[in-house]
């Protein structure tokens, strides 16, 4: 049986993740260690991405704006004595200038800068120093920024998506009058990024309260979305920050309050990255390839025309073209349908995998047959086989697949969504009451590299919230079994049990799991 | 009598330039020299020229992807031994992480990268190095690539917009299996930049092909859109290069042919910038500030509601938030009109001195007698001042003005126009025949700052197209008055007179200026 890869999830999901971004065609490494070439297929969808989550952003009163990529190397010493544990894995520049010296090309000596210059790993710095300046009184706030850039952070291990040094991501800076409207905000954010990911990914995710020693540095409170991938492991696929009032003081953004007082501001930041698409990937993938949720496919429908080098060629791709006209007038989740015909020279059998492994929700094979009759032919890439062991190709009148086509892709959307929440809502175990029954869980497989690689889900479990050096006590052990606290959901449960690590009586309840 | 500016275009043309940048809020100097801040209305403006332009760069067959922001130092290696006179003041990153060193962050001296990488000032190198293995047939071709990037090219006398270390662009790279094929790409671009400058831009440019001095280092040929700036000065806001084959031999960037043989291909680069944004200013703006063509206006009707602290304010809010409503529900230049409540605390007429600065092509002011009356009381930022010497405001019923307002946008649109063509055309000298008369037109003022700030226009005139030495010294004569050659347009007129530097036949028509 010919299927769209030559890996299988089952066998090694790392390789099968590897294979699924090659022959998809959505990102491939550069010559450049640890970054990636995003490619056409994969670049659109993130553009997709990065039209509904713009729109989202800016309906909640947000403004795009453009900082430099280039931060002064003295505003990360004045925010790593501030932030201990700043991370410092930054690409530095500190030449203006190449020369050929002895007949090489060099950075030239003669043009070493002043001050060395970082590649920006977030813009923290340099907007707070914008908002610094933009800021005098209370009429200035709040102050909502966006920004669509790349950032660099220097990563030995790099996996594409997942992990480059340099990616694509949005990341937001807002400035507030106090600590109730930055709070608001923090939260909005939160949910917003929940809906997005659910409704435009079709991926369930669990928005939560990351545990105090998960925080960004120097924030009061980081909140996360954490989506299940089909390893069982999680994926932080979005955070959203309240600062408090400590970046302001370290950047001194200050504000007259109506009461005519110098007062300090209280910020958030938040962001998503080019991460999502991995989350994509491993949420909706299957042995066959991607499997696109219709809302961020580049192209929604294919069309690939049967031709034979016969005089009934002309008559298909006719037929194909007008196909993809009607489906290019109509809408779906408030834009115009995606409709392509492949007209590139090639088998249409080839054609056929290759779309499959790229993953448009609705595959056409137009041939004579469907010309002359006035039917499609077409298969969905979300229910690829049918009962018998064979592709399910479906057809149906044309008028009928056109005036269907919008629900049917609103049906595979919604289809995706379903059976990635199905998959998460039964591996979240909330059985487990001891650290003996975690390790029991996941152990002992944690020296044995296979057994690691088992499928295991999550773990939803009470505790006492400890903190400090408890807290570390605490990571320390579920770092023996490879776990990492998530996050502490929003939605919590009406009653606790006792704290899994301690058993005290439960304050709250976290989710524990392996993640990436 | 109340200006929206401190600076004039005929007092000094630069300090005026920096003064709209400066009120309009679109732009600022960044504390990392050369780079700039672009704020939210300067940025909306790109991002609306982003969206139109990159319409209609998919509409010709485009796929937007994304390279990486780092080149290896040995591809410019390979291209500075293959392009002589490569441009090399670029930023080199050499280290990868920082260090605290005798209580100092620093560049860690463990943490220096084997080969330094260059952050791109074109992605030429890196994108023909994918192209070199993503092709491999004549069945891959034409492949046409767009990227949406930052690009760094290190400046030592920057100006916002039109000169900074940091910009943004849009580089189109294109492969093909001929000449004419590539070619036909060059100049479809060419067109589109033309079409788009004028139509969304409103701002009037002469296409045509650079002098071979004046190419792209290793093209076959360059283009390019001039547009007249209102000090008479040009600027290139766009260029097109046929780049022949030999940027496919530096990288091997070969495809087997139908016939089965491996041939070259033929390349093509392309690209606009931030740059157009200046374009935009120095065509369009006025003694008052911004005046923006309707089609790029982030918000293109603004509505200043007149609040007094009484009880009808919230009438006059809810008629304004009533009339932005409906305005939104409208569609002008293809996407919905963009209205805006101005709701910010603040003096209604320092409010509409902001607006008049910022330049959407409709302000609106709504008090409780318009709220009342039904009517709405407006100005054409176009049209800004009344023969009577006051700001020439508008009353009109609501309900027509709603109905009015696509087209008002649209004959604003058109008006900008053609006030720019207007300029344009009645600043291109047709009449000067020697090298005599275009010194006595441009100079003597080329010693004494203050007549060199002149407004002088363009010259049109023949030449025999010289080549190598002869036109190195044409270029010479020219410097000499601070003149350049800024294209040969590619409408020609049909009779020719003679050389204007050697009184030889005359073989094109080229036109002449001082440039940006």
């Amino acid at each position: 049986m010919e299927r769209g890869l030559n890996a299988t999830r089952e066998a090694n999901f790392a390789d099968w993740y590897q294979a699924v971004v090659r022959e998809a065609e959505l990102a491939e490494t550069s010559p450049v260690r640890g970054s990636m070439i995003i490619k056409p297929w994969g670049y659109g969808i993130w553009e997709l991405i990065q039209q509904e989550l713009d729109r989202l952003i800016k309906a909640t009163g947000h403004q795009n704006a453009y900082f430099p990529l280039f931060v002064p190397l003295s505003f990360f010493a004045k925010e790593a004595s501030h932030v201990e544990g700043f991370a410092k894995e930054m690409a530095v520049v500190t030449h203006h200038r190449l020369a050929m010296i002895d007949g090489e090309l060099k950075p030239d000596p003669s043009a070493v800068l002043e001050e060395p210059l970082v590649v920006r790993p977030t813009s923290e710095t340099i907007i707070g120093d914008a908002f610094s300046r933009w800021i005098q009184s209370y009429r200035d706030l709040p102050l909502l920024i966006n920004q669509w850039a790349n950032v660099v952070r220097w990563e030995m291990r790099t996996r594409l998506f997942l992990r480059t040094s340099e990616f694509l991501w949005q990341e937001g800076h807002t400035a507030h009058a106090d600590q109730e409207d930055a709070m608001r905000e923090t939260l909005t954010i939160l949910e917003l990024y929940r809906d997005f990911s659910e409704r435009v990914l079709a991926m369930p995710v669990i928005a939560g309260e990351k545990p105090e020693n998960e925080r960004f540095p120097g924030a009061d409170a980081t909140y996360s979305i954490e989506a299940m991938m089909q390893d069982g492991r999680a994926l932080q696929a979005g955070t959203s920050h309240y600062l408090g009032t400590s970046f302001a003081a370290a950047q001194n953004i200050r504000f007259q309050s109506q009461t005519g007082e110098l007062e300090l501001c209280h910020t958030t930041s938040w962001g998503v990255s080019t991460r999502l698409i991995g989350g994509v990937i491993m949420t909706h993938g299957d042995d066959d390839g991607l499997r696109l949720p219709p809302a961020i496919a580049p192209r929604q429908i294919v069309i690939v025309p049967i031709l034979r080098d016969r005089p009934e060629d002309a008559d298909v791709l006719e037929y194909a073209d007008a196909l993809a006209k009607a489906l290019s007038g109509l809408s779906a989740f408030g834009w115009p349908v995606r409709a392509l015909v492949d007209r590139k020279p090639g088998r249409s059998a080839d054609k056929r995998w290759d779309w499959v492994r790229r993953g448009p929700p609705l595959i056409v094979e137009v041939g004579p047959r469907d010309a002359s009759g006035g039917q499609v032919t077409f298969m969905r890439r979300d229910r690829l086989w049918g009962e018998n062991g064979r592709v399910a190709s479906q057809s149906m009148a044309r008028e009928a697949f056109i005036a269907g086509a919008p629900a049917l892709l609103e049906q595979i959307q919604q289809s995706l969504y379903d059976e990635a929440k199905a998959m998460l809502d039964a591996n979240i175990r909330t059985d487990i009451g001891s650290f003996d029954q975690l390790a029991a869980y996941y152990g002992p497989g944690v020296e044995d590299e296979d057994a690691a690689q088992a499928f295991k889900g999550w773990v939803r479990c009470a505790w006492s919230r400890p903190s400090g050096a408890a807290l570390d006590a605490v990571t320390e052990r579920l770092k023996s079994l490879r776990l990492t606290i998530r996050n502490a959901p929003m939605q919590q449960s009406k009653t606790l049990g006792p704290c899994l690590f301690t058993g005290e009586p439960g304050v709250e309840e976290i989710l524990i799991a392996r993640a990436y």
